[in-house]
């Protein structure tokens, strides 16, 4: 699970919003552009682009692109939004490769962080299990396979407390002997807000930092310590009890006028946080219901990346991978 | 899941807290009866005894029992503290039965509600698994068995929502045939406080509500509508978030007097919630690690049992069946 | 799993083959009529209709049904073969309750038997798992739910060993609780051949006996001890070690003609059992990749109930509970 | 899972048995060296040296040490037996280990191969399950971590067909990365003898071939791949379909005289192999059981592990690795 920590969340998107509270409709920042798109009514894609260090120093994030994928709040049962997000995943992940001019050729490493041991941290290992996974394929039978499939491998290495080795380490040692053109990293996500758990999909090519175990924060995994391009996936699945709360103190704060605290909506979460987190804070939930919905979710992910990267693999095929 | 809704909380102790709240130190309620004793200075057994119609109507709770065994926060890797629990829960439970007058010759059912594919409600299940179960071989091969054993069955049925029947239809219509003399219910609690999740057993030979599927509450699993005793043991696993809201907002209130909210605590937890509860209470939440946590939880129950149950099984056996 | 004991063997169809091996091609029982059928020239269904007590007592298998639906040996990731193989479950089984003359609104409970701890067990418990309930959503909420949606409720009670209840003392108890017109017992079997391991499913209208545990096989599930029509629908999971050592010693000898051992072949079968039974006959195998083939088929059984039981659902549908 | 081929079986002990049937009781190779111990009446260990190329030509087996330990056919619920093959596991391992020189604070890997989808194979991946991970502790907390804990990492890499990396490829790359003075490989056998089957555990500091995915058989993964000393362990966990026939033509085959098929032992093996291997061959089977079993030894593996390789760890604590 990626890390978070309490002045900072995972999620760019949440980064701007944060700073946008409060201010005018047109409020922007220095390096940075936002553009929403809006799918079918219900599908919502937002685009961030950090073009300069004063707009990332600003926004609290590296340079670089990042893409966020919304749906309505519960899709599950219904199965025109579940097919609509693995379409709208797949497009988003096209758009990031073809810019890296990656060609069809070209061997990817997915890697699926987190726990396969702890469901909601299993997020990763489950979407590699659904891959359509060929590296070995066109290596020793290629003759056999379409030319439409690219080369693809991938691995679910574990997390720091359960290897004994941090994952960058793993990762880049892996990278090195592979020698792919792009590493796809996945990882659950701790959300900074409560309607955002499973229903937002990150796509980002500035890489990723794996969650803490000992302490310190993990090394971070991206172009510059792989040396080769990398697009992280994330979705946020916990939440810790601190945003819990403060998101109910913000609901009756809203409504009363009588509170002497910061009036400030950004000042005010930092000041929640701060007060409460010692003592709450450091429990992190999930829904109830995350078995089943880790794997609605592992497979949204799982079929964006298979029609993505395979470009004979189309959405009729979506279901064979599901 | 047993169920709970906003104005009553599953755990008599936490209803006999919130009444308490703000009174004297001596304060009381006519037909209530409250003794805490402690184990080891970490584990806190709190036995509560409604003994009049008053005193249920005041507790929001039927007359009978109520047990209550608490541990530190987390028991996890102490391997003392996990012993010295399940001596506990399998103390308490001889002393309810020895009430009951049961003797070593009495067949016993015990029936895991809950949901075995949703990892936090699935406490039932897991216990049934771990169970010594004996009833057939007392019956079919009755000379090899010791005699320090008890016929012993038991049955994990599923929810309403996956099996269309009511839970209480399913026991009622076993218990008629296989004629128990105790049935012992477990079940999953909502929590109404963040720190009791996963660190409190109850036991009560009052029955048990499981959690309602579609609106209404189910049907009662008790004495009365099974037509034997039933012993209910709860351990609260999941919390809804507008208690972790309400949590965080009291920490924060205690701190400050500027607020214009209810002093009186009892009636401020009923505020917050009414504030808040709308728009985030829906969200039941369960701590991340839950998968590992309903593990330890089970075993500390089904050893408990076990260890109960059978006149022959002891503490040294525990380990087999951990 | 059902039980199979080394004189007789789970399916009806093998019965007869056994029975008809070295005959002539126009050999037949009095009192069993045979017919077979393919579809898309690779699904064989072969109806078996046993319909006096001579013909029962030669076949060694009670009057009744039986309706054997045999596939090609692997149809994984064949999504063709997969839908028809779901189509012919529904089609068979809606012909047997047709015959019932079971109506839409009569409620149906499905038993899951066997264990879902062990994987070659596990058969009913998954196709319960994978089945559209709804008796209660037609009680609470009549008006929400379509006309072509019929009662349906299901349980997997678990096995005699786990529970310590005989299975027919379980079912034959809910039977009367909860009024079903028919009871489908789902389980998985014990293969006379290594071939139709995974790859037949038997229908039948004359019951199961649920595998032993404790030496004795178990009561009888069938309409006679349930008060209400069984249709008992079953797979071939496992085969025990004799079986492949027979299978082994048929294709040598098939081959030779220089050993003196029994040429008949039905006589043949029983003196390899008798010979090497005792020593390897007790391990029960299952093939390796029992994990995924095991879902596969319980996805076919599941498709197939939801298809013939609800009017409203459609091969459209299938995926959709996949 | 370790490859196997007709001709050649996983274990050197059986290589052994096989070139030993039907020889004098003197019978032995040049430069293989047998030496056989028994614990307690019910352990037995083999030590097999190969010790020029003479003998590791003539059993097919590389020159190294192989040591073979054999519990009784089933263990269990038999507490003492358990706890002897952890103990015997252990004990083996650091005569392994003493004479590479090993010492108590140099780094060890372990590799779980297999695959954790199919529990016959998942043997290596539980096994890294259960292991005490202690190399990143060392390394960021090392004042808090005892001297008698070595720095311990692990990883279940997967399998070629969901990884479409070489298993050695993976191993290669993190030895080079991560530098340990020894890897200990971990994988599922296929067994040439039923009796085998999950009783046996090989240690073998000659490295292991992963079973092959697509034709081929896998890279070795060993001292001269890796750079670093390798023991592998080892448990037959799997049987072909013709070693199960086989055995019980010889069953039937040893109480006759008038069948003319080879006399001698081991070509009789080859002659039924070749005879029925064509159509009966392919089928790879497991115990019915096969979930409970693998469970058991990869807690005696995990422990034995965990005990030899951390001087710290006794036997006192094994069963808070179980």
């Amino acid at each position: 699970m990626a890390d978070t920590n309490t002045s900072r969340c995972d999620l760019a998107i949440e980064a701007h919003e944060m700073l946008a509270m409060g201010k005018a409709s047109d409020f922007s920042i220095n390096g940075v552009k936002v553009e929403e798109t809006e799918h079918n009514n219900y599908i919502k894609i937002t685009r961030i682009k950090v073009d300069n260090e004063s707009g990332a120093r600003e926004l609290g994030k590296p340079m670089g692109n990042y893409i966020t994928i919304e749906m309505p709040a519960r899709f599950y049962g219904q199965q025109e939004v579940y097919e609509e997000m693995c379409k709208a995943c797949a497009c988003e992940l096209k758009s990031i490769t073809d810019e890296m001019l990656l060609s069809q050729n070209d061997t990817v490493l997915v890697v699926g962080l987190g726990n396969d041991q702890i469901t909601a941290d299993a997020l990763g290992p489950r979407v590699v299990d659904s891959l359509m996974i060929t590296r070995h394929l066109k290596k020793y039978i290629p003759d056999e396979i379409d030319e439409g499939i690219r080369p693809l491998c991938a691995i679910a290495p574990g997390v720091l407390g359960t290897t004994g080795m941090e994952t960058e380490e793993i990762v880049r040692s892996l990278a090195h002997e592979i020698n792919p053109k792009l590493v796809v990293v996945i990882d659950a996500l701790c959300s900074g807000s409560v309607e955002r758990i499973n229903t937002t999909v990150q796509l980002t090519d500035t890489g990723i930092t794996p969650g803490g175990g000992v302490g310190n924060k993990r090394k971070t995994i991206n172009a510059e310590t792989l040396g080769v391009p990398v697009v992280a996936v994330g979705v946020p699945t916990v939440v810790d009890a601190a945003t819990i709360a403060a998101a109910g103190m913000d609901i009756v704060m809203n409504k009363r006028n009588d509170m002497n605290i910061p009036r400030d909506e950004a000042n005010r979460r930092d000041w929640i946080r701060s007060e409460i987190g010692e003592e709450l804070g450091s429990m992190i939930v999930a829904p109830k219901d995350v078995d089943s919905i880790i794997g609605d979710i592992a497979s949204v992910i799982a079929n964006g990346i298979n029609i993505s990267m395979h470009e004979g693999i189309t959405l009729a095929d979506v279901d064979r991978y599901k």
